[in-house]
């Protein structure tokens, strides 16, 4: 049977990294494909450096539509990046009829609704495993490995940048500003790293996978997000001193109301798996009713665990081509009539516990005085860690930790906690999750 | 459209999962598979412990071949157990032209490839996700979501008795036999543990795991098979010191000569995150050479762990049986008239390095005899430990860690140090593996 014929769209790391793979893997990918796949158009603006990567393997053009138009051309493989040409690109080449592959996560978390929709309707298939936690099988876990099961929350670290300087921090005890340079000069961070510090990249992943989840539309709009360009060592320390790590993770989890979408630094038990993974290292922990707590770890990022996601999408539209379009994977999970229209849940009513760290003056009634502001609250102590103070030292930190309760009870309380003449500094709180 | 027919053959502890998942998250299948997926018949040869479980939701039929004549079923579960029944039921139900998902790991490892030449030859399908791994979707991953690489090696913890009862020997300090008989009384064991403690169940989803990533047949006849009896105490005490953790890995690896294909106890970087997975978790970790290391956790066994993986090869069924069966996932991962005939290594091929522990006399001249024979057989070593002996002890345990070498190099060495005079007792060997 004549090989797939895929074209590709922005030839740059991870493009050259699909072609790489291809080529050297491709007997192997042809005896599970039971039919070969062939890069046989590559786009990108300059044409010298992208013959530089493809030589004469592949046809090499400078205008992406020349791929959309090809009608040898059955996949697409879009890796512009962006939101804007990006999606032009992809729902022309859905238009055209072509199958889609993407890695585009901000694409998919802002207009995945759309892009599924006309996909739909023209009967065509959008990959999107390398647009979520790299080369981790991740979408496919959710979307075909769990389908028995109702799943109750995923927690991931999905930004490999901030999860490289957390780890840093805590290994070496140096504070955030330090380590991003040295992320930065080893490549770990972008020049410009806003959107990975800052949490976007992480809820962009995070409002995919919360769609898959839990069978409704994505709505990145209203992602609840934190980066960690707040956090301080000394947290990280006094975290370490209570079983703790501080990750940066997304999390999304379905409660009666509605499903809580966010992404914060968070305390997770030392134990954990998933507080033990280091570096630029992904993971994600789904829970489901049936299987319980299953995880998923692996590269996030780079070429060729990249590559890795890419490939397999294409090796599954090979597969899946030929299938009634009915019983095809849904791209978010569930068939597009069966989404549910679950609320997501505004950040006053997601329920966590918290580590609450307050410079306090070191004198009789302090103590006191904030738990009777948290019994208030309704808000239950788990633990507190009051540091010594110094010889001759007046003032103290007091660590709490606190049990479940829903963040808008907690915002009231430390809003009056703040406002103690003897809590001498900004409270710092950081949500705790257990995770079990 | 009418819902997919599915009959029950043992209906069990796992039976009763897949019945129970299957009717609690019916309507969220049902959203994900855009068909209803019903549970029509199950057979259990004692009717009122089957009604007990089922009600009236399931008719309920005490001769197995009730369920394979039913031309109203299009799937048929096996859940029986053992080689002998459960293959000949699973040929009449291909015969019969059902599909067939199945937790049998033994029968697959051992008739695997007869069962799937007789499914491929009937055009059905043969789901056996919830044969390795229990809820773990590894073998998705490795079929479907890894389908871009060559894959390198596979380790892992793939039975749940033995991890508990290494996690257990750890944590107390307690020898084998004691922790087996506290394994049991939990229900962590069996009555008869043989199958676990031997290795014999890690080895039969070795085995199918191996062919899913190499594209060779199942030779299970070809495993090198050691469990966890002979391990003391003692020995995951040093390991502690030096760094390792030791658990009982199944590890298939491509080499240039051949496939290795072994489960022994194994030393394992403690930093490694598979050395963190205590109690009855298993975890599977793959490399490959496009995505790097990944690894997949979760529960190995119980009832709606399996179930999770049953249900969701019963999704899979679902989408796949109106698609080209040419390009439907290969049983073996890779299509059936292109499987490998690499060779299985004998365990005297198989490279990896050893911990070794040797009971000597304390006196001069004792660590130089040693250390010349592993020269003299090319062995290198990476670290020794030499326990201070104590006053008036005339003998002390001397620990050695080498580097990778053949074992059958090592074995040489081993013969001719165990004949040594100041060699005290019979030398403990075990292999040790970075995993990196």
């Amino acid at each position: 049977m004549k090989p797939i014929q895929v074209g590709l769209i922005g030839l740059g790391t991870v493009g050259a990294g699909v072609f790489h793979v291809l080529s050297r893997n491709q007997e192997e990918i042809r005896r599970r494909a039971g039919r070969g796949i062939e890069l046989v158009a590559v786009n990108r603006r300059n044409l010298d450096q992208a013959r530089a990567i493809v030589g004469d393997k592949a046809e090499v053009v400078a205008n992406a539509r020349d791929i959309i138009a090809n009608p040898a051309i059955d996949i697409v493989i879009e890796l512009v990046g962006g939101t804007t040409l990006a999606k032009e690109l992809v729902l022309e080449a859905i238009a055209a009829g072509k199958h889609v592959v993407t890695a585009n996560k901000a694409l998919l978390a802002v207009h995945g609704t759309e892009i599924f929709a006309a996909a739909h309707a023209k009967g065509v298939m959008v990959g999107f495993e390398a647009a979520v936690a790299g080369g981790i099988p991740i979408i496919k876990a959710l979307r075909e490995g769990l389908t028995g099961n109702r799943i109750e929350w995923i927690a991931g670290i999905i930004n490999g940048t901030t999860n490289f300087i957390l780890s840093e921090m805590r290994d070496k005890g140096l504070d955030f500003a330090t380590v991003l340079k040295e992320a930065q000069r080893l490549g770990y961070a972008e020049a410009d790293p806003t959107f990975d510090i800052e949490g976007v990249d992480a809820a962009h992943k995070l409002t995919i996978m919360s769609a898959i989840a839990f069978g409704v539309p994505v709505q990145f709009a209203k992602a609840h997000i934190e980066g960690i360009t707040q956090l301080q060592a000394t947290d990280i320390r006094y975290a370490e001193q209570l079983g703790y790590r501080i990750k940066l993770l997304g999390i999304t989890r379905r409660r009666d109301s509605g499903i809580e979408l966010r992404v914060h630094p968070t305390l997770v038990p030392a134990k954990r798996l998933i507080a033990n993974v280091e570096g630029a290292m992904n993971a994600v922990v789904v829970q489901g009713d049936a299987v319980g707590t299953t995880l998923y770890y692996g590269k996030g990022a780079g070429a060729e665990p990249t590559a890795s996601a890419v490939v397999a999408d294409l090796v599954d539209i090979t597969r899946l081509h030929t299938a009634d379009p009915d019983h095809r994977v849904p791209h978010l999970a569930f068939q597009p009539d069966a989404l549910a229209d679950t609320p997501i849940l505004p950040l006053s009513e997601v329920q966590t516990s918290f580590y609450l760290r307050l410079r306090v003056a070191d004198e009789p009634g302090v103590l006191s005085s904030i738990t009777t502001i948290l019994a208030e609250h309704n808000l239950s102590i788990d633990a507190v860690l009051q540091r010594e103070s110094n010889e001759g030292e007046k003032q103290t930190d007091l660590i709490i930790l606190t049990h479940d309760t829903l963040e808008g009870r907690m915002r009231a309380a430390l809003a009056q906690m703040q406002a103690l003449p003897t809590v001498l500094g900004p409270i710092v709180s950081i949500r705790k999750e257990e995770l079990a």
